[in-house]
């Protein structure tokens, strides 16, 4: 089974609104799922980008309306959709026990992260560190909300994201399948930069931002690792931790190829 | 001279309108700067932290008000100040050649980056990784906007701001205090994780997301360093990419002090 398209009539993803320059150019160009329309308006934004959408929609047979800035406004739902917006099939929930099994599963597990910008930015660290799923539990029912899809500027066309009924639970499975289940936690007694699970099969578990992670949540994972803050400032916003966290198992699994 | 309070007749940063209960904590118990009122207003809000936050005014002789919700929401500029809003003197610049002469000088130069969530949040990034400055070019008035303060969570009562003319000449000024500059680019040569001069005095410079570092800065810096992206997403925002070059700082300096 492959990890993409979870069983049948689990619940859906949401994302069928995507608002954004990136995120409407990733839902064209991944082509994984139907997209309904385009909408474009015509502003301060980036033109060469609006016509490249255009040109794309077209080869892919999307209708692109042309609508003006107050109408394109009115049917937005981010602060700054940069003039195009499109409409598709939601996104299909990836099936965990597929991700737990792949052979270099690099999993990041969301415990109690319910700020759709936050998820948003989670999605886009995990799609660019190469993570191969991002797991949330089932708290309701459409999480990609159109500001969580701006904030993955095109992430969620590629990272499997898999839904849980809790993140004790999929804990538990994880270990049955010998994926290494690491939280990171203020209290964790290793730095995160002496990580030496992160290049075998791993699941990051990060917690809401202030209450951390959940009691059973942290009791079921095999180590809790802290991230060092030798500042003044002593937290860290929780997509600022799943970045470092994410890329110190880039850094371990000896990623070469560069990009920014 | 001290790093904080520049030439007397700079510009001011801004930072007067303190919203969100983190942001206004950090500023009553760093007392680095005179706070005229505290307004607090009862809502679905953390009780115990505004509790402590009004004793911490009144102990620091702090006048509090007490409005209602909507009363509140009307003077706040952003969208979830937590029921709590400070009005401050504002924060005071550092003077930039003090920064470049510490000992162990950790810079964060911005080359454009003018959204106020990624300025506050590189902010954040920064005091949390026990950088020592933060440099960003004369743009405009006031960086420091309400929504830049909500997003550093404190930290801008922590982490020197300096405000230069220009980051090319800032970075003549770098060079010259022997201080290594490091621009974060996609098409850099080294890998953010080969960084030997990270234990050095060092100035991370980054470039606006999108366009990235404009020419004339990419040519003097001393060397362009890239994030391997091994995953489907081409792309950091650029507070993550501060994130993960700072963190990288953190682990070379060899930072022991844990927390989350």
């Amino acid at each position: 089974m492959s990890p993409r398209g979870g069983p049948a009539g689990s619940a859906g993803l949401g994302g069928e609104q995507v608002e954004g320059i990136r995120a409407v150019e990733a839902l064209l160009t991944a082509g994984r799922r139907r997209v309904r329309s385009v909408w474009l308006a015509p502003g301060r934004d980036d033109h060469a980008r609006h016509d490249a959408l255009e040109r794309l929609a077209a080869a892919n047979g999307v209708r692109v309306r042309h609508v003006d800035r107050s109408r394109l406004m009115a049917e937005a739902r981010t602060d700054a959709p940069q003039g195009v917006l499109a409409r598709a099939e939601p996104v299909a929930p990836a099936d965990f026990d597929a991700l737990l099994t792949e052979r270099d599963a690099f999993l990041v597990a969301l415990d109690g992260v319910t700020d759709p910008g936050n998820l948003g930015a989670i999605l886009r660290v995990a799609g660019a560190a190469g993570a191969t799923g991002v797991v949330i539990p089932r708290h309701r029912a459409a999480p990609l909300t159109p500001a969580a899809v701006k904030a993955a500027a095109g992430a969620v066309e590629h990272v499997p994201v898999a839904v849980v009924s809790g993140i004790p639970a999929a804990l538990e499975r994880a270990v049955r399948a010998e994926v290494w289940t690491v939280g990171l936690a203020a209290e964790g007694t290793t730095s995160v930069f002496e990580l030496e699970v992160a290049d075998r099969p791993v699941m990051l578990v990060l917690g809401a931002e202030g209450r951390g992670l959940a009691r059973l949540t942290r009791d079921r994972c095999d180590l809790l690792a802290a991230i060092p803050l030798p500042g003044a400032v002593d937290s860290l916003n929780v997509a600022t931790a799943a970045a470092v966290a994410c890329f110190e198992v880039v850094r371990r699994r000896g990623a070469t190829r560069g990009s920014g």
